[in-house]
């Protein structure tokens, strides 16, 4: 694969921020993006450690060429307090993953890690909304999932997490941006929910133990993962071989990619040269 | 053209900075060069406006993947004070436009627009050394081809410019650093010199006047130009008609784009992924 035009002066420019950065895989995906809509436009990774951060991003105001960035581990807290203005849900989540770079050099963040799971719900044809949803982790991940699935007006969440005072934070949060949502703390047990949701990082090495009892799920349950590699977590082929019906953490990624242009502010459809 | 690998976390970055940008053409010169390498670098433009530059290379530092970046109009005098260090003749110039980011986050700069010159010239089989050179101009382009052209050993030289202080200017700090050198100011008429040099823009707009007095070559004389577009200017015309050799500007600059690859630390041959 290539990208469809040469790199030229007028290539419009967007970067990932991250450390380590040899494992992002959001420059090939946005820049296909870019070339199935036929639009000048490129991303580059930028490896920018923890204590560089700040002098970096108050360096990329500066690029006026630079549409926008995608920021991701360990940078993704950080970055809120260095925005000029952030959406609601991240200042809620407290994390940024996306910024757009206005023409005056103001950075506009949103966070769209849970956005993104929750369009690719919907993509499979999984509407959020009115579900029961059960939720292990309490990390980053697990909690702009948590915001976003809110957001979307699932009826009561369950949070499962082995660090009480995590997940009790959380809950509080969730509580005080969604009084209306029944938020409780959660056991090992997903049963009683329509939709379990795996945000924490259990599937990713071998010999992970599950992050929730599997044996206890139903066929009438959706379980969905946010881990990419492997697609078939050890959780998903217990659910599926329990009848429920499974969501791998890989559609989820390509469905957040046209989230992101946009976020950044790349146009959607046929681009300007 | 297209880049041959797609970018990835791994891709080595370089940028030239400039304002305007739009009408550069390095990154496509030298991510040509990067593909018939076979290396995983990319050029990318950066648009920064004068009053941005420094707080912009401050943060250019942080960016643990930016290998170098070439720097042009209007930002070469500024930029030497941006650097940590600068060779010996860049300083001699006051102009830097092309900098290696060492992996401690230091800068270093080096002027290769008459590097470039002068190694564009002996690829044609022209050595300078032990030439009378006549140039024409006394700006930031005849500042650095005047410096090369001493480096390179020429015999003496003589500066024509309608401005006469700067003239005088550049021919103090060449004797300066260069004290064994004749050199002299000079009037429109290019004879006795064997090689004959426009440094100016003259030539550019199509009712430009020619830089020196054409109606003077003689069939011995070499004429090199720096003016890119339109290959064959007024001048190289004329003096391609009085049976001088001519050396158009953009072979030069094809030849440039090497040395700034090297200046800017990307290895020569065969490359790392």
């Amino acid at each position: 694969m290539s990208i469809p035009t040469e790199i030229s002066g007028n290539t419009r420019l967007y970067a990932i921020i991250a450390d380590p950065i040899h494992h992002v895989k959001t420059p090939q995906a946005i820049n296909a993006l870019f070339r199935r809509r036929g639009q000048d436009r490129v991303m580059v990774p930028f490896h920018v450690p923890a204590e560089a951060l700040a002098a970096t991003v108050q360096g990329l105001r500066g690029l006026a060429n630079l549409e926008g960035f995608i920021v991701t581990v360990p940078h993704k807290s950080a970055m809120l307090a260095l925005c000029d203005r952030a959406s609601a849900h991240a200042r809620a989540i407290g994390a940024v993953n996306a910024v757009r770079r206005t023409a005056a050099g103001e950075l506009v963040g949103e966070m769209l890690d849970g956005l993104g799971f929750v369009a690719g719900l919907r993509q499979e044809g999984i509407e959020p909304a009115g579900m029961s949803v059960y939720l292990a982790g309490a990390g980053g991940a697990a909690n702009a999932i948590a915001f976003a699935l809110a957001e979307a007006g699932i009826a009561r969440l369950t949070v499962a997490n082995r660090t009480a005072a995590k997940a009790e934070d959380l809950l509080q949060r969730l509580r005080q941006a969604y009084p209306a949502l029944p938020v409780a703390r959660g056991s090992g047990d997903p049963s009683g929910h329509a939709l379990v949701v795996n945000a924490t990082s259990l599937g990713l090495r071998e010999h992970d133990p599950l992050p929730c009892h599997a044996e206890r799920l139903s066929p009438e349950q959706v379980v969905a993962e946010i881990i990419m590699q492997p697609v078939h977590t050890p959780l998903l082929q217990a659910a599926a071989a329990r009848g429920c019906r499974i969501q791998p953490g890989l559609p989820m990624l390509l469905c957040q990619v046209e989230l992101m242009a946009t976020a950044m502010g790349a146009p959607s459809g046929q681009g300007r040269a």
